[in-house]
């Protein structure tokens, strides 16, 4: 099956094309960026000797023409442009921003007006484990943001049982903050430093907050500290909440995700560099009294973006969701 | 005044040495180790051509010979078989293990049976800005743990404020896991990696609730997660607790520590390289609602450890407190 | 084809696993290592759901019952122990260890007593670039050492221009002194920091030397200085000749590698990150006057080690180079 | 003795502040940079509670009204200009700039066409070890850049014993990329990583040729290969050279600088850790026959640029040349 990237440049275009290089089922054909035309062994040096594509200016009937399904890996406000054209043409599309996430009124009160509300309403949010049936018919998924997708995975199975609100301590790869440059991705202020960012007003705290009435049908204000930390890629997440009822914290995790093939649920807390270079989620729970603790490992830029993407891709083709994810991590 | 290290070969060793090195007031007389008689030079090839002096084997007798104060920078147990001979030698005392900072029981119950329990019933917990008038009469100074001095700064001037329990999300640099050699301290296993260990379980969990309850009198479940960082030095704390009442955060901080010259309250979340090599405490607080955001960024081996040390020196000989103590941070 | 791995607990033995996990032809039958009975998910919680293989105590009959080719990922004496077993019971063999790499008075002025003469004198050097034919047909490679293959690839094009000794200033990441704890592998020791080992007197020196005479058929001193670097994998490999002749130090390389599909001559120095997880060998070459400098980048644990086996092994069974070999590096 | 830093933007500046702070005989009474005006507390978040100074747009008659001598930390052709006017009101100079190191027209081909000759032709060069009576009399000094420091201190004391070119490998920490975005300073990018840059084509390579011809009197060819890594300060500097002659390459060294106190000739290959936060030099040199290898260790910002800035500085008030300078490094 024929299948495009367009934002080629970026860290998550080049985990797309990471994987899609070796998918049994999927076949790339179309690369785009917006900073103009090369071949993509210029753009990534390490692909030299491994894919000599070349990147293409975007078009969307370009584009349209040799692809049925488009990854796009373009900032918020870009996404929605591109994406209203390529399904106007009838490609199926993934979208990896934030622009089909949220509902209109959380869209925009977070990010900027929403230039193509008709496509938003029938966007499906794509966190495999809890969407499949719906993945499958979709022909636009909102590809799930980092943070949310190792908090929800953490979550869910718990809402039920918490009492008041909840506490999520996030700690991300610098890679999270994009290639762009600026201060904070400076080697010399990052390294050997950590510091919390936009503490209590991140724009993933929305997403989760209304990702979680969503899925769990609760209200829960959940209050969302990421911090950034001096490594490259991987995300850790920790969990506090207040919880009532008489359950074994594992049990709940074990029995969420039974049949979750990227779901790893642990005997002791979750490390970033057992996930990093694979899809896996890995989790932990334990309580303290009525205190419950929840960690959350994911690579920031496959499941938190690359390898979900194509997750959700393979479902919509009825694939076999682990078909061409990358499961052996990158360690040591 | 003529002091004394015994235990010079760990980092929180290295770091009285080098505050020592040009302090004004206080002159090293005397170093010690368990490992054997050697040059400090040999031992730390850092400090070649700045310090020149022989480490002894520890002989209590000797060190009381010439010392008027001794710092203990030994592992637990061994801790409080020392200071109870340079006690009885009419030594002053500062101990940097836990040997002396838990009320008794706390202390068996979370490491072993305690050998010198008279001293322990008059030793003074050296958190310098909570306890200045006892620290200056104090002949025995139990110096804080590196996790509950950066979590107690951040939590007491808010602890009448809190309902239920609280959790403490701590990240430490390597450093404080020690120089003896672990599967967890090699540069593989924690580069690019992150991870909680003993969660709810770590013996600092009980020395921040034990002292809660000293300071502000309040029985509070203190949930303490800590997790391993991939840097060498500092500490980044972040606490979150449900608060009640009409209360500026900020200004709670800022009038709390009004006086305290080495606490600084900021505009915007605490970062761990702005206090690396200063006896700083950067704090910072926001809330949402009724929920409470605290961050709090130490030196582990500085603030956590050797400087807060001298701290309690300075006023166990009436100096002021910020003699010869480090503030000027390594950035970049 | 069923192989097996002894010595499945180190770094390369990892690496191993993780090629042929993946791989086309070879099929892993046997895990062994020589502390104990687990499953490989227990030692490496990363390949937790990915494989779940025992690991067994490695009897050399057992082995052979069950696999046609064996990769020894042992230390040094323990390897030549085991190979001999291994090949006198008809299983081929290919050694990651010093134990066949060397001529016996090299061998035995470096390492110990050798005891296997009788194969180490038909051992193939298994540097896959130049000796594909004889590796087609041996049953016992030694596979070279990561330094040496390095500097080798950069240097043995050049040897017939040179003037006079060499000099290799050899860069590797902390994995290259494996998972053994000491205290150069400290975290607090290594971060932050890089300093020279063994300068002039490596024994990967007399390797190199000694294959530079094998295959250019030239006595050359090549004076090595390894260096310990920050990060866990990789290796940047700085050559430093004086040339004789006129010649385009790229197009010598160039024309020397022009069918190796896993040498990539570049028009810039080369990058650890862009070899990193790949078999690669990234080299660039550069002249002022008379002076040469060659610049070469390996991952040391795969074209360093394992997936340079593995590439042997593919030469042993007739397959192509490349079958199963990766390519696709890590980056970001 | 009041002084002044233009420049106080970028990390020498900073290291500038850092050391005057606590010096003895020098106060820093003018701040300026040509970003516009603010607190240096502001700027730099880690001074905060330590030092409270207005930073000025700089305006050289404002400076010469309060300082005696002044410190120029800006880039190079900025420096120039500044130090000229400056000059011209009675200030002594220091410039860490390139502008008066080099020879007019060694200045003009690597860099660009020179505005203030005549104080050009009477700068001294301040590599403190080799000039100290001039450097006293001096009323500008060029401050020599940080490879030329680390480099020269290594070559010069051997010079006399080589043959042929020299091979310089240098590893640089980020810092020395200094403060500016740039792609090859992105985390992302460095982390994890190593390359050479400009090889063979560096500007330090004709400041360190000229000053070998300066000081010891021989044409030599430089080969200088720098490299930049993953660490944020340090420098490793290796030589490597074929020499002639029977000497002891560690007496050499002692005796070229036995009466350096900033000089420490080790037994054991030089580290960077062991002088990051000081002025040391470390120096170790071996031999393999006549080829020499010699390991020479800075810190970047400081024996590099601003320590070694403040040691001419005292040199050209009389003071000792340790007045102030610091000695204990950063470890662990």
């Amino acid at each position: 099956m024929p299948v495009g990237i367009i934002g080629a440049g970026g860290y998550t275009g080049l985990e797309l094309i990471k994987i899609l290089l070796s998918h049994p089922y999927f076949t790339l054909r179309y690369l785009g960026n917006t900073e103009g035309e090369m071949k993509v062994s210029e753009l990534y040096p390490a692909l030299r000797g491994v894919l000599d594509m070349e990147i293409c200016a975007s078009q969307a009937s370009d584009v349209a023409n040799v692809c049925d399904l488009v990854f796009l890996a373009l900032p918020h406000k870009s996404a929605m442009e591109f994406a209203k054209e390529l399904l106007a043409l009838g490609v199926r599309v993934i979208d990896l921003s934030a622009d089909y996430r949220l509902e209109l009124n959380h869209y925009e009160s977070n990010y900027c007006a929403h230039s193509d509300k008709e496509n938003l309403s029938h966007a499906i949010y794509g966190l495999v484990e809890y969407q499949e049936n719906l993945i499958a018919k979709a022909s636009l998924v909102a590809n799930p943001g980092c943070y949310p997708t190792a908090t929800l995975l953490a979550l869910l199975p718990f809402v039920k049982y918490i009492e008041g609100s909840v506490f999520v301590d996030a700690k991300s790869g610098v890679s999270g903050a994009g290639k762009k440059l600026s201060q904070t991705t400076h080697y010399c202020r990052i390294n050997e430093n950590m510091f919390a960012y936009s503490p209590l007003e991140h724009r993933h705290q929305i997403e989760i907050e209304e990702k979680v009435k969503h899925f769990a049908n609760k209200q829960l204000q959940v209050n969302f500290i990421p911090h950034l930390c001096p490594f490259t890629r991987g995300m850790l997440v920790s969990v506090y909440a207040r919880v009532q009822g008489d359950f074994d914290p594992l049990r709940v995790l074990r029995d969420a995700y039974k049949n979750a093939s990227f779901i790893r649920v642990l005997e002791s807390a979750s490390e970033v560099k057992n996930v990093t270079g694979t899809n896996f989620c890995d989790l932990f729970a334990k309580r303290r009294g009525n205190d419950l603790f929840i960690s959350s490992a994911i690579d920031n830029l496959l499941r938190g973006a690359s390898s979900q993407a194509v997750c959700n891709a393979n479902l919509m083709y009825s694939l076999p969701l682990e078909c061409g994810i990358p499961k052996v991590a990158y360690v040591p």
